[in-house]
């Protein structure tokens, strides 16, 4: 593999095009857009028009003539088109971690329902920790106990004392992802319901939660949705549990009418119930400009087109990562059906250091503590050569003991 | 009370500089920044700052470089200047209703331990209903009783059974406000715990929630402190309680060491851990921009000038609309002492109608379902030949009976 082959990938493309949707600053090879995705050309003109034509010009007005009030219904009918969901069935609403606190408050209803003796919600020890954290609060509060094992212990777990299966798609730290259709199975075969959160799949891998006949979902806008950061997150719930129960963060938006201003809360019809305060409209606009880049890939094969070069890129970095860079150990599968948009290398002791001088170099990946070096592909906007010049530099990076620079050993406070 | 009068008021007024920090549209006369505080001049090149250098050019790294991380704490450390509390005490996070449900929760919790027979939190009749939905969501799910009543029976209905003491410092529909320090005091006496929502009340009227000896706080971002369409909300928690609970909504955000990434959850110290997801970042910068036109007063007098000058222009707007269209029955305090920063008329009929003639002409104020013409007044931003002329406005509406056209009387999704 030589550069010249990256080159002649990149040549025959079919999504090269796609690459022009964003702003990406130059000498930056960016291999983090699973944590914060990059910015499309469209973001900035169009958080402007919202900003000075819709509040500055109309003010109040534009909850009804701009359509603000319809924002996370539209944006989420968006969504749901990449992720297997109908029109109607999903909102875009907060955080990830909140989303996650109001459908799994809904699955523990559902199961509490079904059977008090069900006290076990099961995920995996890895899972991104705000989940975990999110889930273990509510557990406590609930009397319900969250159980963490490892990936290859959850079909095993899965017994009558479950009630709820948590699981990240895509695990954040490796880069391995679930079968979706299969683990909903067998939770559902064990009688669970199946809560699927989706930060690392939604834009970045296919995934249908119609066909694995998922309870629920949420994600993340910021990653492979190119949202911005800290872009607002989105929920979905199968129609059948929907309108099941009232969700605890019953805020005036999820009303059946809100500027009725009644005292009594009556739920919305359907996913709307799960939206609670007033959105936040600029971060919302920026939402959407990201969700509107992934829906571009719509007119050159999909998420199918985009999933095939994705695992392409990932596949070609680990094997040219793993010839060059022995002192690094392979995290991520070499599977295609269990990796997701990531690859991830482990080193013991200087797994931070190694990033950061590499971010230095102009390839931007993350450190995951205590020993990940993670790189997320994010095929809209990656070339082939991106992988190659990349797996270059972090080879440089550690013949070179450029890494034990002072600067490159202080620890910031995001990593 | 001539407009000649107005005029002199404005050559004389020592905040008339202060209108200078706003993009006002031309022949707007703003009323209803009660509901959506208009835009400042600053925030558009801030967000296109944030769009385009921090998240377009610097991508991850603004997390650290640009301090989004700490955007939470700095502009909460802003707020808090405006409403009594220290530095350190107040985070920006998520929407008033969010907030409202994690401190309504850890304030149950306090409740609960304290004594087992204290089931019922009281609140008002006419509360913002987000609160009310919020809290009959919370008390249903945790064996609590949601009581309302009238403002003028708060009082008497403090007893031995009263948890907690919810109340939205000046009301939404009639502008009322309560008086924080002697209800707080009633509800400590009778054993109770006091959380105020300062939705219509931070950057609009004094407030000290230190001198109140309150215990929790929440308030709303795009209102007074002209942070923007659905700008994040804010949270503040007495210091005496801000440990001893962890809340239900446990994110990452609010870890001790979130880029641990460490399982289980550990809550920051403080009011920290009243974050929960991520932030949306354009969001906050907007935000920012609306609470720095707010501390811009701090050189004009602060708090004590602005609330003089919004006393001032909602006497002299009910005094006119009072003496002009006797058709409106006046339903905001005439006490100073209790008249938050906004003046309501109500008309059993034709309110609806006659607000968006009244918005045809220019002169935004909202209707407040089923019967309230309300008026919002922005001391920062509006003159008192404003006041003279909307009232001036609102009276011609009701004399043309241009209100009767059916465009008027089409209602729209937000009003």
């Amino acid at each position: 593999m030589t550069r010249n082959d990256a080159l002649a990938l990149d040549a025959a493309d079919p999504l090269a095009a796609l690459r022009e949707q964003f702003a990406l600053p130059p000498g930056v090879i960016y291999l983090d857009g699973n944590s914060l995705g990059v910015l499309p050309r469209t973001t900035a003109a169009r958080v402007q028009q919202v900003v000075s034509a819709e509040w500055g010009a109309e003010l109040i007005k534009s909850w009804n003539s701009a359509g603000w009030i319809t924002l996370p219904q539209r944006i989420g009918d968006k969504i749901a088109r990449l992720v297997g969901a109908h029109a109607g069935e999903l909102v875009v609403a907060d955080s990830t971690s909140v989303n996650l606190f109001k459908v799994l408050s809904a699955a523990l209803c559902i199961a509490h329902e079904e059977s008090a003796s069900r006290r076990v919600i099961l995920s995996e020890r890895s899972n991104f920790p705000t989940d975990l954290y999110i889930a273990e609060a509510l557990a406590r509060e609930r009397g319900f106990e969250l159980v963490l094992v490892e990936a290859d212990e959850i079909r095993a777990k899965l017994d009558h004392r479950v009630a709820v299966l948590m699981l990240t798609h895509v695990n954040y730290r490796n880069g391995r992802m679930h079968d979706m259709a299969a683990l909903t199975h067998a939770a559902h075969e064990a009688g669970a319901l199946a809560l699927w959160d989706l930060a690392h799949s939604a834009g970045a891998v296919p995934v249908d939660l119609h066909a694995a006949r998922a309870d629920f979902a949420v994600g993340c806008g910021y990653k492979y949705l190119n949202g911005g950061p800290g872009a607002p997150a989105f929920v979905w719930v199968h129609p059948d549990h929907a309108d099941r129960f009232w969700q605890p963060l019953a805020g005036w938006m999820g009303h059946a009418s809100p500027f009725e201003f009644t005292p009594g809360y009556r739920p919305a019809a359907g996913i709307s119930r799960y939206l609670a305060g007033t959105p936040p409209v600029l971060s919302l606009a920026a939402l959407e400009c990201g969700v509107d880049t992934v829906l571009a890939a719509e007119a050159y094969g999909g998420m199918a087109a985009l999933r095939a070069k994705s695992l392409a890129l990932t596949r070609w970095f680990a094997e040219l990562v793993e010839a060059r860079c022995p002192q690094l150990t392979r995290v991520s599968p070499r599977d295609d059906a269990t990796r997701g948009s990531q690859v991830c290398f482990a080193h013991p002791e200087i797994g931070y250091p190694v990033m950061q001088a590499l971010i230095a170099r102009g390839v931007i990946g993350d450190f995951r503590a205590p020993d990940i070096l993670r790189f997320g592909f994010t095929p809209l906007y990656l070339r082939f050569v991106d992988v190659f010049d990349a797996a270059e530099h972090l080879q440089q990076v550690l013949a070179s003991g450029e890494w034990r620079r002072p600067e490159f050993n202080q620890r910031a406070a995001v990593t």
